[in-house]
């Protein structure tokens, strides 16, 4: 597999987690997606918009501007812009060049997040938006973050397609050494790939143990589920050994869906996101902190030694990796975006030029 | 306009402010003036010179040696150079390479200001350096500083040329709705443009209503000149409305000679020089840091939002500015820049190889 | 002479200074040499080991993993590699890639120092290691340390070539303007260059009138003696003048034998081993630690100075280097590196392709 590829590293055509929905609000919100320096905001009604962040005259961000009524006011000369980028203020002169626009960007708020998609805004399906229904599901209570990584979002997903790392990389908290033995399963999709992974009567480790709050043996699972481009969900969690969660049963066990979704920025920077979503003790507001508190440090072990990885890639252009049995679902990740990028390459006579 | 021009941004043949006098003294100053990096000091007779800023042996910067007498010493070998840039001394040798030298730099002493001519010395013409007789004049006072701005020098230029943006950047100071509304004339010049404007019978923003101090509207007035190929100077001031002031009265009034000098570092960076010079409480030394103080918040902004500028047409290097009406004042300065390139590479014979 | 050659710095065919013995040890120290990530240790018997600092995997610095037994684990996935880089352990599978392995380098242990081979190993003799031997000798005592210089190793080189700098760079401590003024004699072999000075009858500098530690003038010498590509070692010293030194007796002055090795980090960064031994109060530790802390305030001056060279290199990259009488030895220097990366290049058949 060749590391650093200089060719197209993400699809446009795909809706993208921009922001948390809470972080959008009467304020100008600046974020790079998939390369597109963009502003998000909150009009007077809530609902959400997203600007090109370069004014139309002379490319100065809109978000050093302001934010008036529903439209944004360039922070250099005042040119204003709605919120469909359309000029409707030029200081100095009555007429408008009807040329004067920025690009709006397609726009959803979904499942607590506001999605954005880059690409072309004829292809914007909104039923494209995977299925994240736990976020809206009273059974399912959990909080999340969000971190800015400096490595290409796709290191992100590898070090989530195989969880054996966690053996190395989280020894004090999630992992230990019957995970990294244990056999697992790989599945995929036209835009999916899984890997499935039990690991049978053996001791939980310190994180899971505390969640379960029972002693003994446990038998422990983990569904990994890639959607394309940028999204893992994992199904994660035990019960004591013997209690059937093999078969099915997992009522006298705890589960997890954690939400990881590492949005582009750049080729080499990416938007973490990420939630635990549990369904025991869901009204216990101080588990929620704790498990986010763990959780932000276990993901910051993923972080450094994923941007370890990165700049050892930047230093080492002509490298390939090598694989292992367990990089089937890496692989397959990575297939199903190479797909992706290759179908909108296929199609891009209708793609609106992107400036 | 192209605002990604990987042409010459600069004329080299033109003289630019390297330092404000009191700069330059019986001490090494390294500044790089038109990518050319010059040490600067002072004679014992007090005659200020100016060498290339690197060893003829070996490249370290003169400026980290020492000045002995008239010579400048370099600070690892030893080799001296006079202010004519001639080697008169090499360490255990007698005879001296006749070739041992550095470049020595035109250099003139006026208005208060070190000035330089990067290019063909051959046409370093002192009357070509502009008039800016206020400092000279003793109904005039003020003082000024010298600030280091990451960007292009042009657009601190276009920032000037339109006083527009004073409405948005500094509305706290010196900014109102009422003159991004004005209307304004332009003019240009073989080596100038300029722009007057005046808005009358408003309110006095509350930089000017202080320097004013008296109550009421006022009648406003903005002249700006461009002086090819770095200095804009700006006539401005407030008299109460009626008094007279647009027909050429002033007394009941105060003005403002504001003298802005970008001088190009490097393509991307420049040196801002600049002064507030006033015709009223001239004694009054207090004012004048006041002036100063406030002037130099006023143009925090301004550096805040042309470094903001820059950073995107860095990131954004294929994407043309748009013009306004209010552009015209910048476009004709940048036109009168080209013409002094263009006619500068039409004689390109003539000019003396730099290093 | 060019200073900016695109071409090869360093030879890699030569044995380097990689580390101090004893900053070797029962951990995983990470340092760059000749452009090669190498990660370092010591395996239970007390050996030294050295191998590639990337995992065969995914690239991950190994450095950043563990050393468990005479294996270093990487930190990611817990591949192990053992001491001649070949992977003993991959997670969740039981047949190892047989070309799963990373690069071990040939190393040795001599003089205090270990030794890398970054080039083809075939050719790596122990012999070729340059002696050293006052490290072994007990009539010689001292100690030295490392500093990272940002600068090519060449530059290190140039300014021990010739000490004339010592009068300009030094001027408190060793240098004095007889040193700048006295005649020097070059001379040359297959892979050294050197160079004799003497000053006769003149007052010591303060570093060495305080070794000395009698009054009077002295003779001081200098004899500098490179061995390519890295390796300047310098025989100097004081003796009261009129005592015989020139003639071959020393017995009435102090002598020492500098140390220093620039060893090529990358092309324009290298690792500075430098060390003082002396022949007089050899059990005096308190002298000991003096002398290290005064060669370390002399030697950072170098160091400032050196890289301010290369950030002037680095900014005129077509600009060329002038000489004078006193770089012949740093011109002979120069002229063996070359030899042996012309010399490595010719035989460029039989060199191990280095990923």
């Amino acid at each position: 597999m060749n590391n650093n590829n200089t060719n197209q590293t993400f699809p446009n055509n795909a809706w993208y987690v921009a922001a948390w929905d809470a972080e959008v609000g009467r304020h100008l919100l600046a974020r790079t997606i998939c390369g597109q320096d963009i502003v998000l905001y909150r009009r007077l009604d809530g609902r959400a918009a997203a600007l090109a962040d370069a004014c139309w005259h002379r490319l100065v961000p809109l978000s050093v501007g302001s934010l008036v009524g529903d439209e944004v006011i360039c922070g250099y000369h005042g040119l204003r812009f709605n919120d469909s980028g359309r000029c409707t203020y030029m200081p100095s002169q009555e007429t408008l060049n009807p040329a004067a626009c920025v690009r709006s960007y397609p726009l959803q708020e979904r499942h607590r997040f506001v999605w954005i998609w880059p690409g072309d805004p004829a292809l914007a399906d909104p039923n494209l938006i995977p299925d994240l229904g736990w976020f809206d599901d009273p059974d399912w209570a959990g909080d999340g973050r969000m971190t800015e990584v400096e490595s290409d979002y796709r290191l992100v997903i590898d070090n989530l397609m195989d969880l054996t790392h966690e053996t190395y990389v989280h020894s004090s908290s999630i992992g230990n050494e019957a995970l990294a033995e244990a056999p697992f399963e790989p599945s995929h999709g036209a835009k999916t790939a899984s890997i499935t992974r039990w690991v049978l009567n053996e001791e939980a480790p310190p994180f899971w143990a505390a969640q379960l709050g029972k002693p003994g043996p446990v038998d422990r699972w983990q569904y990994i589920h890639f959607l394309a481009p940028a999204i893992v969900v994992l199904d994660v969690g035990v019960a004591p050994a013997g209690t059937g969660a093999p078969e099915g049963d997992r009522s006298q066990g705890v589960s997890m869906w954690v939400i990881h979704i590492p949005t582009p920025s750049t080729e080499k920077t990416c938007y973490y996101f990420w939630c635990h979503l549990r369904n025991y003790r869901i009204h216990d507001q101080g588990l929620t902190r704790r498990i986010m508190d763990a959780a932000g440090g276990i993901l910051r072990e993923d972080e450094d030694i994923i941007e370890a990885q990165q700049r050892a890639i930047n230093k080492n252009p002509g490298r390939d990796f090598n694989n292992l049995n367990i990089d089937s679902g890496s692989l397959w990740a990575r297939r199903r975006i190479n797909d992706m990028i290759a179908e909108e390459n296929s199609t891009r006579i209708h793609v609106v030029s992107v400036a």
